[in-house]
């Protein structure tokens, strides 16, 4: 399956310099790319790569000025890392790779109900009175608790365990060996030093449009509900501790930690390994930094932040700064 | 199912002061609770929504002064945290939901012995010379390896991987996808710059009253055995290395991780993403702040730390509030 | 099965003082050895157990010099820790662990071809087009997606998952629940503030002679392949984000997370929490200490890195010794 560039250009709003009629038929990374595949040239860092690249279509930014002329065609957009996005859906599109169909090998309870045009691959497991919305894909060995929810068009990758009473929206992704809704890690101390479990009792509300990431877990509630909201995507190995609720749109990066009971807003960014402590808020916008530590609530909307705890991100790296010359003053 | 608050404050040991009869069927939030549940104020933070409270019925601290009347029936207690621990606990065992029976779809070896009341769930693998003791639950997917013991009472909810030789102790819980006896990482290095694996020969021992968390690995012991002392609560993704032993009552939040050999005390905290060096000791009741790093052995027992390397974390804290302004003198 | 003191010392090159027909059944700790036993003493801190160990046989290194008389026999090596794993292995190789066959309920797809001597586990799903290598070992609940590839002698301990194309080598052992391919983390940023899914369009390679941890997750690249070079060892519940490339012979210890696109030079060690951000390139033979960040690239070889930012380790602790002083100043 080949696609001319004049036929991508349309399809993403962009403006070609080259032979229109070329034919590409399927993506490739700029430093590798070999004839008849398109690269895109996103990051300046890779700049070097354009003027050697054998892609037959390079996708560029409008404000790129080549220093010397290619042999390629170029597609010049707004915004190369989006237009490059609307490609390889493009291309995903038209290879039809959804599932489709009840495996022989699935356990499906009498009590629940699974929509039209589900796929529920071999080994996973449908309890009592849950419900699956149509054309969602449960791939082998996925765990649905007794009266879980999943709604319709979402991917449950393998391994994916749902516990008992949580819901999952429409329109996710949720990729290998998540876990959703196991118990908030809650315990009253004794006197004797041992500690008794809290009952949780409570479950986790997924709304649509969100992707968690494999191996990531979201801890159901004590009481009432731990909450994702819409657009919120959510990275590998990621621990939401009970009772969080999460912002829309918010973006969380790999193996960063919310302890219980915090409350993130709208459209906030974390970097990796970012920790946030239980009971506090955090303002919406808020750009957080790899590996720092928030300890207390962040009431102002968009600030970046960095360090542990953290402070503005500025501000820390200038002390930083100070401090990695302590030794020599 | 309705409970009056006269059961209830004689259930917990609580002063009435409202209506005796006043009947509720659940358990909520003080800041979403509706008529006919029970809500309670632990946190001071969370007073301004006492007054405004809808709840039928609210647990307070003896020594908590409300500024104003409200219409719900108060039950006072010594500590509203432990008291709401067991009014969840009564809820909970009203509705049983305890599993039994033993799957068609479960695999359990002929030399496999599980004991009575027991149950093992859909695609569950018990191997050869396993034991499970009795009324254990084990949930859809899990897998026991060869010689693996699993005591009394104890669920394994699904996903849950034990390695051949490891042992599990009564009573425990053992969240979805967590992994119990992978290999050490134990390499020695070569001189061609390769590394040659030091065979794992040992396993890991959970002893009785343990939680472990989602997603969370203890690996096996090199030689001997990885051991984790009766009531021990550990959260999710955290990572046990080899021959670490974690004293009695110790509890262990999200993403810690422990390097090989570290033997740490009872009645010990960790907060979330802290790393702890190999080969150290850390003496009992020693308080870690989230994120520190332990370095070297804590000989003092009941030091509470922070930082990394981790330092005293009254000490931590002034240095910081200095480097943080270091930039302005 | 008994060795004696002989046919050890023959198969490590090891010199022995004592009796060389004592004979042993297995290995044990130092500090808790029985006799019977062969025990090892390997790092110094670990002296004291050597003058009461009851081991009948006690590997040592050459320049070890015993301050009192022991009634073990001793074999002299060159590093006792090499040959501990020599030790372990001959014990090893003595007893057959390796499975065999076709689990009657293991799901193979009929395009899915398996050398001879595979082991497939109970309710593991070789999909289309996957192919398994001879020899390799697949527990149960294991996931091979469709057109995914491994090796010979390989083992995929219960609940890995493979996503469709992914490409393990041979040699290879990955622990339980670790994930290979789960989409990498890419969105493109609407005007609306949602967040549009880039499509991953790639998969992940990893070559021969590599172990992977528990847990540990390993994303497939959104253009091209993530890249894992032969012999690197790689512990539990590690992250590597998409199009990221680990170096030959490269260890990374746990809980260390690779942003996408960062490339790891060869012979590399790195500690426990670190994190390395996206699109840097870390030079051969780096070391980093445990929790560091680095946040730009390495390039010369062979350096020390430590804290967040990175810095030269010793700079590092320099800079970190005035600053747990500074408010004492």
């Amino acid at each position: 399956m080949e696609l001319t560039a004049q036929y991508i250009a349309d399809h993403i709003g962009g403006e070609i310099s080259g032979d229109p009629g070329v034919k590409v038929c399927s993506v490739a990374r700029i430093e590798s790319a070999k004839p008849n595949t398109l690269a895109f040239l996103g990051n300046p860092k890779y700049e070097s790569f354009f003027y050697t690249c054998r892609a037959s279509i390079i996708i560029v930014n409008k404000t790129f000025e080549p220093s010397k002329e290619v042999d390629a065609t170029l597609i010049k957009v707004e915004d190369a890392y989006r237009a490059i996005a609307a490609v390889l859906e493009l291309f995903d599109s038209l290879k039809s790779n959804r599932k489709r169909g009840r495996s022989f090998g699935a356990k499906i309870a009498w009590s629940a109900k699974t929509g039209k045009g589900c796929y529920i691959g071999t080994g996973a497991v449908i309890s009592k009175k849950a419900i699956v919305g149509s054309d969602t894909q449960i791939y082998p060995q996925c765990y649905i608790g007794e009266g879980a929810e999943v709604g319709s068009n979402t991917i449950l990758y393998p391994g994916v365990k749902i516990y008992a009473g949580c819901k999952v929206g429409s329109n996710c992704i949720i990729h290998a060996n998540a876990v959703i809704g196991a118990d908030g890690f809650g315990f009253a101390p004794m006197e004797d030093g041992t500690y008794k479990k809290i009952p949780q009792t409570g479950n986790v509300v997924i709304e649509d449009n969100c992707e968690i990431g494999a191996n990531t877990t979201i801890d159901k509630a004590s009481i009432g509900s731990t909450i994702i909201r819409e657009g919120v995507k959510i990275d590998n190995l990621v621990m939401i501790a009970h009772n969080v609720e999460i912002g829309k749109n918010t973006v969380i990066a790999g193996q960063t930690g919310f302890a219980g009971s915090a409350r993130v807003g709208e459209g906030c960014m974390f970097g990796g390994q970012v920790g946030v402590a239980g009971h506090i808020s955090i303002a919406n916008k808020t750009i957080v930094g790899a590996q720092a530590g928030l300890m207390s609530s962040v009431k102002e909307e968009g600030k970046t932040l960095l360090g542990s705890p953290a402070l503005d991100a500025k501000e820390y790296m200038k002390a930083y700064a100070i401090f990695r010359k302590l030794h020599k003053r």
